[in-house]
Protein backbone atom coordinates (compact mmCIF):
# COMPACT_ATOMS: atom_id res chain seq x y z
CA UNK A 1 0.00 0.00 0.00
CA UNK A 2 1.40 3.50 -0.60
CA UNK A 3 2.52 5.63 2.11
CA UNK A 4 2.01 9.10 2.40
CA UNK A 5 3.54 11.74 4.93
CA UNK A 6 1.55 14.86 5.89
CA UNK A 7 2.54 18.09 7.58
CA UNK A 8 -0.18 19.01 9.37
CA UNK A 9 -0.84 22.78 10.91
CA UNK A 10 -3.49 22.81 13.79
CA UNK A 11 -4.90 25.23 16.24
CA UNK A 12 -4.76 22.64 19.16
CA UNK A 13 -7.23 25.25 21.48
CA UNK A 14 -10.76 22.80 20.86
CA UNK A 15 -8.78 19.69 21.15
CA UNK A 16 -7.55 17.05 24.01
CA UNK A 17 -4.31 16.95 22.15
CA UNK A 18 -3.20 15.15 19.11
CA UNK A 19 -3.62 11.44 20.57
CA UNK A 20 -6.68 9.88 19.93
CA UNK A 21 -8.86 9.55 23.25
CA UNK A 22 -12.24 7.96 23.04
CA UNK A 23 -13.98 10.93 25.08
CA UNK A 24 -12.48 13.57 23.34
CA UNK A 25 -12.04 15.37 20.15
CA UNK A 26 -8.16 15.05 19.38
CA UNK A 27 -6.61 16.06 16.01
CA UNK A 28 -5.25 12.33 15.02
CA UNK A 29 -9.58 10.97 15.26
CA UNK A 30 -10.46 14.20 13.49
CA UNK A 31 -7.58 13.17 10.37
CA UNK A 32 -8.76 9.73 10.79
CA UNK A 33 -12.54 10.28 10.21
CA UNK A 34 -11.23 13.26 7.02
CA UNK A 35 -9.03 10.34 5.91
CA UNK A 36 -12.07 7.71 6.05
CA UNK A 37 -13.90 9.53 4.07
CA UNK A 38 -12.20 9.04 1.10
CA UNK A 39 -10.10 5.96 2.25
CA UNK A 40 -12.90 3.12 3.03
CA UNK A 41 -10.22 0.76 4.98
CA UNK A 42 -10.24 4.25 7.22
CA UNK A 43 -6.21 3.63 7.86
CA UNK A 44 -4.34 4.73 11.20
CA UNK A 45 -2.58 8.05 11.13
CA UNK A 46 0.58 8.27 13.06
CA UNK A 47 2.27 11.28 13.97
CA UNK A 48 5.76 12.08 14.83
CA UNK A 49 5.01 14.21 18.59
CA UNK A 50 1.98 14.03 20.79
CA UNK A 51 1.48 17.07 21.61
CA UNK A 52 -1.15 18.04 24.81
CA UNK A 53 -4.49 19.62 24.99
CA UNK A 54 -4.52 23.22 23.75
CA UNK A 55 -0.68 22.96 22.17
CA UNK A 56 -1.18 24.22 18.42
CA UNK A 57 1.20 22.71 15.72
CA UNK A 58 2.79 24.45 12.15
CA UNK A 59 4.62 21.51 11.33
CA UNK A 60 3.66 17.90 12.46
CA UNK A 61 3.94 15.19 10.75
CA UNK A 62 2.08 12.02 10.27
CA UNK A 63 2.03 9.42 7.96
CA UNK A 64 -1.22 7.10 6.53
CA UNK A 65 -1.25 3.69 3.98
CA UNK A 66 -3.54 3.90 1.42
CA UNK A 67 -4.78 1.84 -0.79
CA UNK A 68 -4.80 3.39 -3.54
CA UNK A 69 -2.30 6.14 -5.55
CA UNK A 70 -2.93 9.82 -4.48
CA UNK A 71 -1.50 13.13 -6.50
CA UNK A 72 -0.45 14.35 -3.46
CA UNK A 73 -1.64 17.90 -3.86
CA UNK A 74 -5.04 16.07 -4.43
CA UNK A 75 -4.85 14.04 -1.10
CA UNK A 76 -4.21 16.94 0.63
CA UNK A 77 -7.18 18.73 -0.77
CA UNK A 78 -9.39 16.18 -0.77
CA UNK A 79 -8.66 15.51 3.09
CA UNK A 80 -8.92 19.81 3.41
CA UNK A 81 -12.65 19.55 2.67
CA UNK A 82 -13.28 16.77 5.06
CA UNK A 83 -11.44 18.40 7.74
CA UNK A 84 -14.12 21.41 7.60
CA UNK A 85 -14.62 23.11 9.77
CA UNK A 86 -11.61 22.22 12.12
CA UNK A 87 -9.30 24.38 12.86
CA UNK A 88 -6.66 22.09 11.28
CA UNK A 89 -4.80 21.63 7.71
CA UNK A 90 -2.57 19.27 5.54
CA UNK A 91 -0.26 21.85 3.99
CA UNK A 92 2.05 19.64 2.20
CA UNK A 93 1.46 15.51 1.32
CA UNK A 94 4.52 13.82 -0.21
CA UNK A 95 4.71 10.03 -1.03
CA UNK A 96 7.36 7.99 0.78
CA UNK A 97 9.13 4.78 1.34
CA UNK A 98 7.19 1.61 3.18
CA UNK A 99 10.22 2.35 5.98
CA UNK A 100 9.38 5.88 6.36
CA UNK A 101 7.69 6.19 9.85
CA UNK A 102 6.74 9.76 11.14
CA UNK A 103 7.86 9.01 14.97
CA UNK A 104 10.95 6.56 14.52
CA UNK A 105 12.34 8.06 11.49
CA UNK A 106 12.44 11.80 13.03
CA UNK A 107 15.85 12.79 14.09
CA UNK A 108 14.65 16.16 15.62
CA UNK A 109 11.87 17.80 16.54
CA UNK A 110 11.37 22.24 17.20
CA UNK A 111 9.40 24.08 18.95
CA UNK A 112 7.96 27.57 19.11
CA UNK A 113 6.47 29.34 22.16
CA UNK A 114 5.03 32.33 22.48
CA UNK A 115 5.04 34.39 25.38
CA UNK A 116 3.52 38.21 25.09
CA UNK A 117 4.39 40.42 27.82
CA UNK A 118 2.10 43.61 28.26
CA UNK A 119 -0.37 44.75 30.74
CA UNK A 120 -3.60 45.24 28.55
CA UNK A 121 -5.38 41.68 27.64
CA UNK A 122 -4.86 40.12 24.32
CA UNK A 123 -7.59 40.74 21.52
CA UNK A 124 -6.20 38.63 18.52
CA UNK A 125 -3.64 36.36 20.14
CA UNK A 126 -5.92 35.25 22.43
CA UNK A 127 -5.33 30.96 22.82
CA UNK A 128 -2.12 31.61 20.94
CA UNK A 129 0.28 33.01 23.34
CA UNK A 130 0.95 33.23 26.93
CA UNK A 131 0.47 36.30 28.61
CA UNK A 132 2.73 37.45 31.16
CA UNK A 133 1.63 41.05 32.48
CA UNK A 134 4.57 41.87 34.43
CA UNK A 135 7.97 43.14 33.16
CA UNK A 136 10.33 40.76 32.18
CA UNK A 137 14.14 40.78 31.70
CA UNK A 138 15.50 38.89 28.49
CA UNK A 139 19.55 38.91 29.54
CA UNK A 140 19.25 36.24 32.44
CA UNK A 141 16.96 34.50 30.89
CA UNK A 142 19.15 33.99 27.93
CA UNK A 143 21.75 33.30 30.43
CA UNK A 144 19.53 30.41 32.50
CA UNK A 145 18.51 29.06 28.99
CA UNK A 146 22.27 28.40 28.00
CA UNK A 147 22.45 26.75 30.77
CA UNK A 148 20.21 24.02 29.95
CA UNK A 149 21.95 23.21 26.80
CA UNK A 150 23.26 19.80 26.09
CA UNK A 151 23.06 16.38 27.40
CA UNK A 152 21.52 15.83 30.69
CA UNK A 153 19.52 13.94 33.23
CA UNK A 154 16.29 16.15 32.76
CA UNK A 155 14.06 14.65 35.35
CA UNK A 156 13.05 17.97 37.07
CA UNK A 157 11.80 19.18 33.88
CA UNK A 158 9.74 15.95 32.84
CA UNK A 159 6.13 15.53 34.18
CA UNK A 160 5.68 12.98 36.34
CA UNK A 161 3.54 10.87 33.92
CA UNK A 162 6.44 11.25 31.49
CA UNK A 163 6.66 7.47 29.47
CA UNK A 164 9.82 7.93 28.18
CA UNK A 165 12.29 5.26 29.20
CA UNK A 166 14.90 7.75 30.23
CA UNK A 167 15.28 11.20 31.56
CA UNK A 168 18.33 11.29 29.53
CA UNK A 169 17.96 14.05 26.24
CA UNK A 170 20.44 16.21 24.60
CA UNK A 171 19.10 19.99 24.19
CA UNK A 172 20.19 21.22 20.71
CA UNK A 173 18.83 25.25 20.95
CA UNK A 174 17.41 27.41 23.18
CA UNK A 175 17.19 30.35 21.82
CA UNK A 176 14.82 33.50 23.16
CA UNK A 177 14.57 36.34 20.72
CA UNK A 178 12.11 39.26 21.22
CA UNK A 179 9.59 41.29 18.78
CA UNK A 180 8.67 44.73 20.23
CA UNK A 181 5.04 44.92 19.74
CA UNK A 182 3.11 48.81 19.50
CA UNK A 183 1.81 47.70 23.15
CA UNK A 184 4.76 45.21 25.00
CA UNK A 185 7.24 42.80 23.63
CA UNK A 186 6.98 39.18 22.43
CA UNK A 187 9.51 36.72 23.47
CA UNK A 188 10.09 34.15 21.31
CA UNK A 189 11.31 30.49 22.41
CA UNK A 190 12.86 28.32 19.65
CA UNK A 191 13.84 25.38 21.18
CA UNK A 192 15.27 22.39 19.11
CA UNK A 193 16.30 18.23 20.14
CA UNK A 194 16.39 14.80 18.75
CA UNK A 195 13.11 14.63 20.96
CA UNK A 196 11.75 15.39 24.31
CA UNK A 197 10.20 14.76 27.50
CA UNK A 198 6.47 15.18 28.49
CA UNK A 199 6.18 18.74 29.36
CA UNK A 200 9.71 19.51 28.53
CA UNK A 201 10.03 22.63 26.67
CA UNK A 202 6.51 23.98 29.20
CA UNK A 203 8.35 23.49 31.93
CA UNK A 204 11.67 25.14 30.41
CA UNK A 205 9.70 28.10 29.42
CA UNK A 206 7.68 28.45 33.04
CA UNK A 207 10.98 28.05 34.82
CA UNK A 208 12.71 30.73 32.52
CA UNK A 209 9.60 33.17 32.85
CA UNK A 210 10.48 33.30 36.86
CA UNK A 211 14.03 34.17 35.88
CA UNK A 212 12.82 36.65 34.29
CA UNK A 213 11.16 38.18 37.01
CA UNK A 214 13.63 38.18 39.30
CA UNK A 215 12.65 35.55 40.89
CA UNK A 216 15.15 33.15 39.82
CA UNK A 217 18.55 33.24 39.18
CA UNK A 218 20.25 31.67 36.15
CA UNK A 219 22.26 29.53 38.78
CA UNK A 220 18.76 28.36 40.58
CA UNK A 221 18.08 26.99 37.11
CA UNK A 222 21.36 25.19 37.07
CA UNK A 223 20.55 23.67 40.26
CA UNK A 224 17.17 22.68 39.67
CA UNK A 225 19.10 20.85 36.72
CA UNK A 226 20.97 19.30 38.87
CA UNK A 227 18.12 18.29 41.76
CA UNK A 228 16.89 15.54 38.96
CA UNK A 229 13.95 16.27 40.62
CA UNK A 230 10.18 17.04 39.70
CA UNK A 231 9.85 19.19 42.49
CA UNK A 232 12.91 21.59 41.50
CA UNK A 233 11.15 22.70 38.66
CA UNK A 234 9.89 26.17 38.02
CA UNK A 235 5.84 26.67 37.67
CA UNK A 236 5.16 24.60 34.13
CA UNK A 237 3.61 27.00 31.47
CA UNK A 238 0.02 27.04 30.24
CA UNK A 239 0.08 25.26 26.67
CA UNK A 240 -1.46 27.83 24.36
CA UNK A 241 1.78 29.36 23.31
CA UNK A 242 2.98 26.05 22.38
CA UNK A 243 3.73 25.14 18.63
CA UNK A 244 5.00 21.84 17.34
CA UNK A 245 6.46 23.77 14.37
CA UNK A 246 9.06 21.56 12.79
CA UNK A 247 9.75 17.71 12.54
CA UNK A 248 13.24 17.06 10.88
CA UNK A 249 13.98 13.47 8.92
CA UNK A 250 17.28 12.68 7.25
CA UNK A 251 15.96 13.41 4.39
CA UNK A 252 13.27 15.75 4.45
CA UNK A 253 10.17 13.66 2.51
CA UNK A 254 8.78 17.17 1.23
CA UNK A 255 11.36 18.69 -0.62
CA UNK B 1 -14.94 67.32 33.06
CA UNK B 2 -10.97 65.71 32.42
CA UNK B 3 -11.08 64.28 28.89
CA UNK B 4 -9.37 61.45 28.30
CA UNK B 5 -7.86 59.69 24.81
CA UNK B 6 -7.82 55.86 24.51
CA UNK B 7 -5.92 53.74 21.92
CA UNK B 8 -7.97 50.71 21.48
CA UNK B 9 -7.58 47.10 19.95
CA UNK B 10 -10.30 44.45 18.80
CA UNK B 11 -10.60 41.93 17.43
CA UNK B 12 -13.87 42.70 15.32
CA UNK B 13 -15.33 39.22 15.05
CA UNK B 14 -18.33 39.30 17.53
CA UNK B 15 -19.11 42.97 16.87
CA UNK B 16 -21.80 44.59 14.09
CA UNK B 17 -19.12 47.19 13.84
CA UNK B 18 -17.65 50.28 16.01
CA UNK B 19 -20.54 51.68 15.90
CA UNK B 20 -23.45 51.54 18.53
CA UNK B 21 -26.44 50.06 17.24
CA UNK B 22 -29.56 48.80 19.23
CA UNK B 23 -30.42 45.48 18.04
CA UNK B 24 -26.29 43.94 17.99
CA UNK B 25 -22.99 44.19 19.87
CA UNK B 26 -20.62 46.64 18.77
CA UNK B 27 -17.39 48.07 20.09
CA UNK B 28 -18.59 51.10 21.02
CA UNK B 29 -21.53 50.11 23.10
CA UNK B 30 -19.08 47.44 24.87
CA UNK B 31 -16.76 50.24 25.65
CA UNK B 32 -19.92 52.24 27.11
CA UNK B 33 -20.86 49.60 29.78
CA UNK B 34 -17.32 48.93 30.64
CA UNK B 35 -16.35 52.92 31.35
CA UNK B 36 -20.32 53.22 32.80
CA UNK B 37 -18.94 50.29 35.92
CA UNK B 38 -16.90 52.98 36.80
CA UNK B 39 -18.24 56.15 36.33
CA UNK B 40 -21.87 56.61 37.25
CA UNK B 41 -22.15 59.33 34.60
CA UNK B 42 -22.06 56.79 31.85
CA UNK B 43 -20.20 58.84 29.31
CA UNK B 44 -20.56 58.75 25.64
CA UNK B 45 -16.89 57.43 23.79
CA UNK B 46 -16.39 59.22 20.56
CA UNK B 47 -14.23 56.78 18.13
CA UNK B 48 -11.56 58.45 15.20
CA UNK B 49 -13.09 55.65 12.64
CA UNK B 50 -16.58 53.57 12.34
CA UNK B 51 -14.78 50.08 11.30
CA UNK B 52 -17.52 48.04 9.62
CA UNK B 53 -18.90 44.52 11.08
CA UNK B 54 -15.32 42.35 11.22
CA UNK B 55 -13.14 44.70 10.85
CA UNK B 56 -10.59 44.72 13.69
CA UNK B 57 -8.69 47.80 15.41
CA UNK B 58 -4.94 47.81 16.83
CA UNK B 59 -4.87 51.49 17.13
CA UNK B 60 -8.54 52.95 16.96
CA UNK B 61 -8.78 56.05 19.15
CA UNK B 62 -11.73 57.58 21.29
CA UNK B 63 -11.87 60.06 23.74
CA UNK B 64 -14.29 59.93 26.72
CA UNK B 65 -15.25 62.58 29.29
CA UNK B 66 -15.13 61.74 33.11
CA UNK B 67 -16.65 63.27 36.27
CA UNK B 68 -13.34 62.63 38.06
CA UNK B 69 -9.48 62.68 37.61
CA UNK B 70 -7.56 59.17 36.82
CA UNK B 71 -4.30 58.34 36.68
CA UNK B 72 -4.17 57.25 33.11
CA UNK B 73 -2.89 53.43 33.71
CA UNK B 74 -5.22 53.50 36.05
CA UNK B 75 -8.27 53.97 33.93
CA UNK B 76 -6.84 51.78 31.17
CA UNK B 77 -6.58 48.92 33.59
CA UNK B 78 -10.14 49.52 35.23
CA UNK B 79 -11.62 49.54 31.75
CA UNK B 80 -9.96 46.19 30.60
CA UNK B 81 -11.46 44.64 33.71
CA UNK B 82 -14.44 45.81 32.91
CA UNK B 83 -14.41 44.47 29.31
CA UNK B 84 -13.68 41.32 30.03
CA UNK B 85 -14.40 38.92 28.18
CA UNK B 86 -15.01 41.21 25.40
CA UNK B 87 -11.66 40.88 22.61
CA UNK B 88 -11.62 44.65 23.19
CA UNK B 89 -8.95 46.07 24.79
CA UNK B 90 -7.16 49.65 25.69
CA UNK B 91 -3.92 49.65 25.45
CA UNK B 92 -2.83 53.28 25.59
CA UNK B 93 -4.84 56.21 27.91
CA UNK B 94 -3.76 59.80 27.76
CA UNK B 95 -5.16 62.83 29.36
CA UNK B 96 -5.89 65.16 26.85
CA UNK B 97 -7.10 69.16 26.15
CA UNK B 98 -11.08 70.02 26.09
CA UNK B 99 -10.69 70.77 22.61
CA UNK B 100 -9.28 67.29 21.35
CA UNK B 101 -11.86 65.27 19.52
CA UNK B 102 -10.78 61.20 18.39
CA UNK B 103 -12.74 62.43 15.17
CA UNK B 104 -12.53 66.03 14.26
CA UNK B 105 -8.96 66.28 15.17
CA UNK B 106 -7.62 63.55 13.67
CA UNK B 107 -4.79 64.11 10.60
CA UNK B 108 -4.86 60.56 9.06
CA UNK B 109 -5.89 57.60 9.62
CA UNK B 110 -4.04 53.98 8.64
CA UNK B 111 -5.34 50.58 7.48
CA UNK B 112 -3.50 47.29 7.07
CA UNK B 113 -5.68 44.72 4.88
CA UNK B 114 -3.72 41.11 5.40
CA UNK B 115 -4.47 38.72 2.34
CA UNK B 116 -3.25 35.03 3.10
CA UNK B 117 -2.70 33.65 -0.21
CA UNK B 118 -2.39 29.45 -0.17
CA UNK B 119 -4.35 26.64 -0.97
CA UNK B 120 -4.36 24.85 2.73
CA UNK B 121 -6.61 26.11 4.84
CA UNK B 122 -6.47 28.70 7.42
CA UNK B 123 -6.03 27.50 11.10
CA UNK B 124 -4.71 29.90 13.55
CA UNK B 125 -5.23 33.29 11.58
CA UNK B 126 -8.73 32.05 11.08
CA UNK B 127 -10.77 35.41 11.35
CA UNK B 128 -8.10 37.57 10.91
CA UNK B 129 -7.21 37.29 7.05
CA UNK B 130 -8.87 37.16 3.60
CA UNK B 131 -7.46 33.47 2.02
CA UNK B 132 -7.06 33.46 -1.63
CA UNK B 133 -6.30 30.14 -2.86
CA UNK B 134 -5.49 30.85 -6.73
CA UNK B 135 -1.68 32.65 -7.23
CA UNK B 136 -1.05 36.30 -7.32
CA UNK B 137 1.38 38.40 -8.53
CA UNK B 138 2.92 41.34 -6.75
CA UNK B 139 4.16 43.21 -9.55
CA UNK B 140 1.44 44.28 -11.61
CA UNK B 141 -1.03 44.98 -8.26
CA UNK B 142 1.79 47.18 -7.37
CA UNK B 143 1.40 49.09 -10.34
CA UNK B 144 -2.15 49.14 -10.25
CA UNK B 145 -2.05 50.60 -6.69
CA UNK B 146 -0.10 53.37 -7.27
CA UNK B 147 -2.50 54.72 -9.88
CA UNK B 148 -4.79 55.00 -7.43
CA UNK B 149 -2.40 57.65 -5.18
CA UNK B 150 -3.20 61.26 -5.10
CA UNK B 151 -5.90 63.30 -5.01
CA UNK B 152 -9.02 62.04 -6.65
CA UNK B 153 -12.91 61.60 -7.10
CA UNK B 154 -12.90 58.08 -5.93
CA UNK B 155 -16.70 57.59 -6.57
CA UNK B 156 -15.76 54.43 -7.64
CA UNK B 157 -14.22 52.67 -4.87
CA UNK B 158 -17.23 54.08 -2.70
CA UNK B 159 -20.44 52.13 -0.80
CA UNK B 160 -23.27 53.15 -2.33
CA UNK B 161 -24.57 53.85 1.52
CA UNK B 162 -21.52 55.77 2.29
CA UNK B 163 -22.52 59.29 4.27
CA UNK B 164 -19.46 61.76 3.29
CA UNK B 165 -20.13 65.07 1.42
CA UNK B 166 -17.73 64.44 -1.39
CA UNK B 167 -15.95 61.69 -3.30
CA UNK B 168 -13.12 63.77 -3.24
CA UNK B 169 -10.13 61.99 -1.20
CA UNK B 170 -5.83 61.88 -1.38
CA UNK B 171 -4.81 58.67 -0.83
CA UNK B 172 -1.29 59.10 0.50
CA UNK B 173 0.06 55.84 0.41
CA UNK B 174 -0.99 52.38 -1.00
CA UNK B 175 1.74 49.97 -0.28
CA UNK B 176 1.80 46.22 -0.76
CA UNK B 177 4.68 44.21 0.61
CA UNK B 178 4.63 40.33 1.33
CA UNK B 179 5.94 38.07 3.77
CA UNK B 180 6.62 34.32 2.88
CA UNK B 181 5.25 31.84 4.85
CA UNK B 182 6.12 28.56 5.13
CA UNK B 183 2.78 27.45 2.67
CA UNK B 184 1.81 30.34 0.70
CA UNK B 185 2.60 34.12 0.69
CA UNK B 186 1.52 36.80 2.99
CA UNK B 187 0.01 40.13 1.27
CA UNK B 188 0.42 43.52 3.33
CA UNK B 189 -1.92 46.42 1.88
CA UNK B 190 -0.42 49.26 3.72
CA UNK B 191 -3.21 52.15 3.12
CA UNK B 192 -3.30 55.62 4.31
CA UNK B 193 -4.98 58.99 3.95
CA UNK B 194 -6.32 61.41 5.70
CA UNK B 195 -9.85 60.18 5.66
CA UNK B 196 -11.30 57.51 3.29
CA UNK B 197 -14.90 56.85 2.24
CA UNK B 198 -17.25 54.01 3.38
CA UNK B 199 -15.37 50.91 2.14
CA UNK B 200 -12.93 52.74 0.04
CA UNK B 201 -9.69 50.28 1.41
CA UNK B 202 -11.76 46.91 0.98
CA UNK B 203 -13.14 48.16 -3.09
CA UNK B 204 -9.06 48.52 -3.15
CA UNK B 205 -8.00 45.64 -1.98
CA UNK B 206 -10.90 43.52 -3.89
CA UNK B 207 -10.04 45.02 -7.09
CA UNK B 208 -6.00 44.37 -6.64
CA UNK B 209 -6.70 41.32 -6.06
CA UNK B 210 -8.18 40.75 -9.36
CA UNK B 211 -5.35 42.12 -10.89
CA UNK B 212 -2.50 39.92 -9.08
CA UNK B 213 -5.29 36.94 -10.42
CA UNK B 214 -4.61 38.50 -14.13
CA UNK B 215 -8.64 39.37 -14.59
CA UNK B 216 -7.68 43.08 -14.22
CA UNK B 217 -4.70 45.13 -15.76
CA UNK B 218 -3.35 47.66 -13.67
CA UNK B 219 -4.80 50.35 -16.82
CA UNK B 220 -8.18 48.94 -16.12
CA UNK B 221 -7.66 49.95 -12.99
CA UNK B 222 -7.10 53.45 -13.99
CA UNK B 223 -10.27 52.84 -16.36
CA UNK B 224 -12.36 52.07 -13.65
CA UNK B 225 -11.26 55.14 -11.62
CA UNK B 226 -11.76 57.73 -14.11
CA UNK B 227 -15.55 55.86 -14.31
CA UNK B 228 -16.07 57.15 -10.97
CA UNK B 229 -18.96 55.11 -11.27
CA UNK B 230 -19.74 52.67 -8.33
CA UNK B 231 -20.41 49.54 -10.80
CA UNK B 232 -16.97 50.21 -12.48
CA UNK B 233 -15.46 48.76 -9.35
CA UNK B 234 -14.00 44.90 -8.43
CA UNK B 235 -15.10 43.06 -5.72
CA UNK B 236 -15.45 44.08 -2.47
CA UNK B 237 -12.97 42.17 -0.08
CA UNK B 238 -14.32 40.88 2.85
CA UNK B 239 -14.23 42.73 6.56
CA UNK B 240 -11.88 40.19 8.36
CA UNK B 241 -8.58 40.96 6.79
CA UNK B 242 -9.14 44.85 7.34
CA UNK B 243 -7.42 46.46 10.41
CA UNK B 244 -7.55 50.44 11.63
CA UNK B 245 -4.37 50.09 12.80
CA UNK B 246 -3.47 53.71 14.07
CA UNK B 247 -5.15 57.65 14.35
CA UNK B 248 -3.11 60.62 13.26
CA UNK B 249 -2.96 63.74 15.30
CA UNK B 250 -0.80 66.85 14.61
CA UNK B 251 0.22 66.26 18.23
CA UNK B 252 0.63 62.36 19.23
CA UNK B 253 -1.77 62.40 22.79
CA UNK B 254 -0.31 59.20 23.68
CA UNK B 255 3.59 60.38 23.12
Amino acid sequence: MPRYALKIEYDGGPFSGWQRQSAHASVQASLEAAIAKIAPEAPLVQGAGRTDAGVHAWGQVAHVDLARDWVPFRLAGAINFHLKPAPIAVVDVAAVADDFHARFSASGRRYIFRLFNRRAPVTHERGQVWQVIHPLELAPMREAAGLLLGHHDFTTFRSTTCQANSPMKTLDRLDITIRDLDHGTEFIFDVRARSFLHNQVRSFVGTLERVGAGHWTPQDVSRALAARDRAACGPVSPPQGLYLSGVDYAEDPFL
